[in-house]
């Protein structure tokens, strides 16, 4: 019976493959994703059928492997981090048929994001998107005072993109009427693939104009600080 | 100048290693880590000097490994999932003193439980342990509590053990007082490892006694069903 990867590719850098991600687009005759995506894994898909579509066409590319799969045809649907997050594995659990159905967890963005900035995360945390395509703004908006009240580390993927430029602001400002200003964020764009850039400033003092779709937010919990460059959430064995 | 890197190697079958991870053990003359979790790397670690120590000795493994780099010898240090979360890279970066240190992230184990039970997490979602070795226990209660009332997906480590046999029933009855008690839950013991075992119940059918500090709860959110054995919370694209 052939069968159906869902799997995350991390994020995008070959160094994060894993071998399980890499055995099965070996065994996969069919190759599913976003372009750019595909593009990633490099001379993995040389003689491999690929389908890809736009950003938005999620769905498509969901019902497409599912009919490859149905045709006999063992296939894997990539996405990038971790495919459970945001990811593919969602509209194809939703979508499907009683394929035969494997999914391959992969490094996802925030703790990519994270060991760029040092130990940002650590301890519990809230992971919140903001993109407002699938979820109800006033859901989001809810979710990030929730998650300062309980003093989480939070990561916030979707932060900006033009047709929502001040989503990001929105939610610092609630964030502040919790958090002390000074809480240390950590700023990765690309994370764990070529061209990441890194930025480690105050929960007062973002520069939104820098930040964009490509970039995670790791937002510190009130004993968060910086140390050496580096942005440190202790567990609590030493005082800072 | 020696390196120090602090390795998440994902939830401890080879599947799961990353290229990085291996190519920084290689070149590593000391790894450090807790005794079972050195036993995950096989035959990676062949021919260098290891170290281990308990599970309670987390402080004295950081120190050993800082002194090792200062004596200028490259050296990993190791942790299950990804060493960022309740990790090794806290206490490394609170006792460094200026080492050239590089953290490489792994699967975390949240992420391994999820591609285990199909794809519970997909959206939002808050991350907790229940330990309350380093964190009062009333700041773990709190956090669930507002997780709840944000409708965070929840992901619960370090659920269970002899020392706290009642800490996730006094969760769950916090979790009681918002959610749905027909909410599923996935519990998965010893995720993207030999040994794989794996549940799916609802949130007032929990059968607290097959829960061990080995396991691993994926709490849905309100939208979060079952379907075909599988635990699904949708991006919104479908109705459920």
């Amino acid at each position: 019976m052939a069968k159906l990867y869902v799997i995350g590719i991390g994020p995008g850098g070959e160094g994060l493959f894993t071998k399980k991600m890499i055995d099965a687009i070996h065994e996969s005759e069919v190759i599913i994703g976003y372009g750019p995506y595909l593009d990633y894994l490099g001379s993995l898909i040389e003689g491999k059928t690929l389908y890809s579509t736009g950003m938005k066409s999620e769905i498509d590319r969901c019902k497409e492997a599912i009919q490859q799969v149905d045709e006999g045809k063992t296939t894997s649907i990539i996405s990038t981090g971790d495919a459970g997050l945001y990811g593919m594995a969602g509209p194809i659990f939703e979508l499907s048929t009683g394929q035969d159905i494997e999914v391959i967890p992969g490094v996802s963005a925030n703790f990519a994001a994270a060991a760029e900035l040092g130990a940002p995360i650590m301890h519990d945390y809230a992971c919140i998107s903001l993109s407002d395509l699938l979820t109800p703004w006033e859901t989001i908006l809810k979710r990030a005072r929730k998650a300062a009240e309980g003093d989480f580390v939070i990561t916030i993927y979707n932060p900006r993109s033009k047709g929502r430029p001040d989503h990001l602001e929105k939610i610092v400002n609630i964030l502040l009427e919790v958090k002390d200003p000074k809480t240390p964020v950590g700023i990765v764009k690309n994370a764990g693939r070529p061209g990441t850039e890194r930025t480690i400033t105050q929960l007062d003092s973002i520069d939104y104009e820098k930040v964009d779709m490509l970039t995670c937010l790791i937002i510190g919990n009130s004993n968060t600080y910086v140390k050496d460059g580096w942005m440190v959430t202790p567990r609590g064995y030493e005082n800072k």
